[in-house]
C-alpha cells in the first residue's frame, strides 16, 4: 500500500537536507558570534502551556494529543512558552543577562500556502534580563547580521519597527480603555492585509465611537516618528516610549543596520504577549509573507509563574527565507558540495577485499572514502569516482603483490605508483 | 502558574545542548565519511504508516493525534517507515545503492526509565539496493567507527549478531510453521531479560509440543556458529544463511572491527520487519539497555507499495550512549568549550556607544564578540571577559581621542595600544 506524506509537511531528500542544514547552520553560527547559547525543549508540552499567552490564532492551530494517561498535550507551535518555563525553573542559578537561541521544529495546523507550512523550523533568539532598548537593538542587529551573511542587503529586506507600549499610550489618549486593547490589536495587526473598507468595518466592530475611529485611522496613517506629535497630543507615557523608539533607531544606526530599518506604526504582532518594541521583517518587494518578527515581552515569564523580568527576542522561519534566497539567486551557489577524499577502485574482484580494507582504514582515520560494491570494470569505477567528485582515486591491482597502489589525482588526472606503507603514513595512519 | 515539562521528555539547557550537539555532530561526521547522505521526514505521519510493519510493541507506544480534518496521525516512533515511503516515491530517479542517514527526533509513550525516554534522538543509517552481506558489514563497521571515534573500545562495547533467515530455517527444521514465527520471535527476543522459568512458560504458550520446546531451548543455548550443526541437522536453506553469517564475520575482520563482534543466536530484534542479518549493540558490562541495533529488512519497501529491493541499516539512540560515555569518563573531556574572540570593554559609559559599534563590526566580520550591557567598572568587565573565556579584551577609553584602543591578550595578560584602523585591518575589516 502507498501512503502519502501529511499535507503541509515536507520530506527532506538529501538535496533538500543540504539546504535545510545550510540555513540552520547559518542561524547557529550567527547566534554564537552574537553571544547566544543554544537551548531546546521537548517537541510537545502540556496543552495549557500554549493556552496561557500564545494568542487565539495559535491556539486554534494546535496539533493536540492525549498521552496514555489521558493528559492533554500539544506539539509546540512556538518555543517561547517553553523558554519561559525553562528559565523560570532555573531563574536563580542562571547568570543574567540570559542570551539564548534555538532552532526548533514547530507545527501549526494552518492552511498550507506559499511560505506557510504545517511543519517548519524557526530561529529564535532571546535576551532575558536587560530592560533597555540596547537589547532590542542587539536582537534586530542579529537578524540583520544573518541576513547580510547570506548575501541579502537593505535593498532586499526591510525591518518594520514600532512599539506596543507607545501604541497603547496613543490609543489611551484617543480614549480606548486598556481592556479593549487586545481585541483592537488583532484588528490593527491585520490592517496591511485588508482593503481600507474591510479594515474600517472590522474596526467599527471594536470601536463604536466614530470620532475615535477616525483618530485611529489617522494615527495608522502616520509615516514617521516626528509626525506622531502632529496627529495627537502626546501624553507623558507616550513621550517616553517615543523617546525610547528614537533611541532604538540611533542604536541601530550605531550598529550599522539603519538602512534595513523603518518606523511602521502598523506593526502590532499577532501574539498576545508583546509589551514594548515590536518588529517584523519583510522582503522589500512586499510579495512574500513576513520572514520573521519579534519584540519585547516583559510580562511573559511572570505569567508563567516566574519573576518580573525583562525579555526581548525574535523568530525567523525557514520557509519564506528559503523562497526569498532562491528568488534572489543566493541559495544554490552558496550550498556546500560534498567531496569524498578517496574512491578506492579495484582492477579485479580478487582485490575487492583489499580495497574494502583500505577504505575502512581511511574512514577510521577520518577520511571520507567510498568503494564499489560490485566488481565493475575499472573505467566504470573511475566514472563513479568522478561522479561522486572524489578528490583522489586509489587503484588496487596486481601492484599489490609489490605492496604498491596507484593514487590518481582526479583533478589533474596525474597517477602515482606508491608503497602502501608510505601512502598510509602520508595519511597519518599508523602501521601495525 | 507553573507548568512542568511532560514526563519522559528532556529540557536541553545550554550545557545539555552542548552534549546533544556533540553526539549528533559526531553521528553526522561519521555518516558522511562512510558515504551516507542525510535525509529527514516530518515529525508526524499518517497513523497507518506505523501500523503496517512496526510491530505491536511500537504501535502500542504511539503518540497519536487527529488533524482538524479528523485524519489520524501519529508522531513518529521510528523513521524507517518514512524512509520506505520516501524511497518508494522516488525509486526510479534515485541512483543505487542508496546510502542515507538521518538523526531524527522520535517519540514513544514508554514507561520512562534509565536510558529510555519518551522523546529521544536516534542515528539511523541505511543501505538500499545491495543484496550482499558486504552492506550489512559496512553498516556494522559504521556503528563501530563512530563508537571508536568517541573513544569506546571493544572492551566497552559488543555487537551481538545473528540472522533471522537462519533462525527461521532452524526453527522450520524443528517443525515450527512460518505463520508461528512472528509471535515466537517476540518471545525469543525477550529471553535475555527473563529468568529461565518465565521464558519457558512464555515459550509454552506459543509452542505446545514439549519436544519442539526442548529443541528450541537447546538451540538458544548454542554459543558459536560451529556448534549449530551439532545441535540440529542443517537444511540447505539453513546452511546458506550460516555461510552468509560466516562471510559477514570474515568481512568484519577485514574491516578491522572483529573485536567488537560476537555471534549470539538470542538476538532476534523486536521490530517485525527484519528478514536477514540482525544485530544489537550493548555495553560489555551488560548493565545498560541496548545502545542500538539493526539488520536487514528486504521486504519493507515492497510492503509500503514499492519494489522488491534489498535493505539493511541500524538505529542508535542518544540516551544509553550518553550514559555509557559519561560512565566511561569520555563525555565531559571531549565537549567543545566555546571561546569568544573578543570582549569589548569600556572605561566609562560615554564610550559605550563606541564599544557597541566595534563589537557589532567584529560580529559582522565573523568574530564572536561580547560587551557589557551596563556600564560597570573596568575590572568588573575584565572579570566578565575572563569568565566568558574570551581570547582578547578590547578596551575603549580616553585613547579613543587619538583614534586608539587597547588590546589585552587574556591568556598572556599583555596589553597593546593600537590604532583603530590598524586593528580593524588586522581583523580583515575594510575601512569605509
Amino acid at each position: 500500500m502507498k501512503i502519502p506524506p501529511v499535507k503541509g509537511t515536507r520530506d527532506f531528500y538529501p538535496p533538500d537536507m543540504v539546504v535545510r542544514n545550510w540555513i540552520i547552520d547559518g542561524w547557529k553560527k550567527v547566534s554564537v558570534r552574537n553571544g547566544f547559547e543554544e537551548y531546546d525543549g521537548p517537541i510537545f508540552e502540556y496543552l495549557k502551556m500554549f493556552q496561557i499567552k500564545s494568542g487565539d490564532e495559535i491556539v486554534e492551530q494546535l496539533f493536540s494529543l492525549k498521552d496514555r494517561g489521558g493528559r492533554d498535550l500539544a506539539i509546540r507551535p512556538e518555543i517561547t512558552p517553553t523558554l519561559a518555563r525553562m528559565i523560570n525553573q532555573q531563574i536563580n542559578s542562571l547568570p543574567k543577562p540570559i542570551k539564548w537561541f534555538s532552532v526548533p521544529r514547530l507545527c501549526r495546523a494552518e492552511r498550507p500556502q506559499k511560505g506557510r507550512l504545517r511543519e517548519f523550523f524557526q530561529w529564535n533568539i532571546d535576551i532575558i534580563g536587560i530592560d533597555d532598548v540596547l537589547a532590542d537593538a542587539e536582537v534586530i542587529f542579529t537578524a540583520c547580521d544573518y541576513l547580510q551573511d547570506v548575501g541579502l542587503t537593505s535593498d532586499d529586506i526591510v525591518v518594520r519597527i514600532s512599539s506596543r507600549e507607545m501604541l497603547a499610550a496613543l490609543l489611551e489618549t484617543i480614549g480606548i480603555a486598556e481592556s479593549e486593547l487586545e481585541l483592537l490589536y488583532a484588528v490593527l495587526d491585520k490592517r496591511s492585509k485588508l482593503s481600507d473598507n474591510v479594515f474600517e468595518e472590522m474596526l467599527a466592530e471594536q470601536v463604536a465611537d466614530e470620532n475615535k475611529r477616525n483618530k485611529i485611522v489617522e494615527l495608522m496613517g502616520v509615516e514617521s516618528i516626528g509626525q506622531l506629535g502632529d496627529c495627537l497630543q502626546l501624553s507623558d507615557t507616550a513621550k517616553k516610549s517615543v523617546d525610547e523608539l528614537q533611541r532604538l533607531f540611533e542604536l541601530l544606526d550605531t550598529m550599522g543596520v539603519a538602512d534595513f530599518c523603518v518606523f511602521d506604526i502598523g506593526v502590532v504582532r499577532g501574539l498576545a504577549y508583546y509589551t514594548g518594541i515590536v518588529f517584523e521583517i519583510y522582503d522589500r518587494g512586499g510579495k512574500l509573507r513576513a520572514i520573521g518578527g519579534g519584540g519585547r515581552f516583559d510580562n511573559l515569564l511572570k505569567q508563567f509563574g516566574g519573576p518580573d523580568i525583562a525579555a526581548t527576542g525574535f523568530g525567523i522561519g525557514d520557509s519564506v527565507l528559503e523562497i526569498l534566497l532562491e528568488e534572489k539567486g543566493l541559495l544554490q551557489k552558496q550550498l556546500p558540495s560534498p567531496q569524498p577524499d578517496y574512491f578506492v577502485a579495484y582492477v579485479d574482484k580478487v582485490y575487492r577485499k583489499a580495497a574494502v580494507k583500505l577504505a575502512m582504514k581511511l574512514r577510521a582515520a577520518g577520511f571520507a572514502a567510498n568503494f564499489s560494491y560490485k566488481s565493475a570494470k575499472l573505467s566504470k569505477q573511475l566514472n563513479k569516482a568522478s561522479e561522486q567528485n572524489a578528490r583522489s582515486c586509489l587503484i588496487i591491482g596486481s601492484e599489490i603483490e609489490n605492496d604498491q597502489l596507484i593514487v590518481k589525482n582526479m583533478e589533474s588526472g596525474e597517477q602515482e605508483l606508491i608503497k602502501f606503507g608510505k601512502f598510509l603514513q602520508q595519511c597519518g595512519i599508523e602501521l601495525k
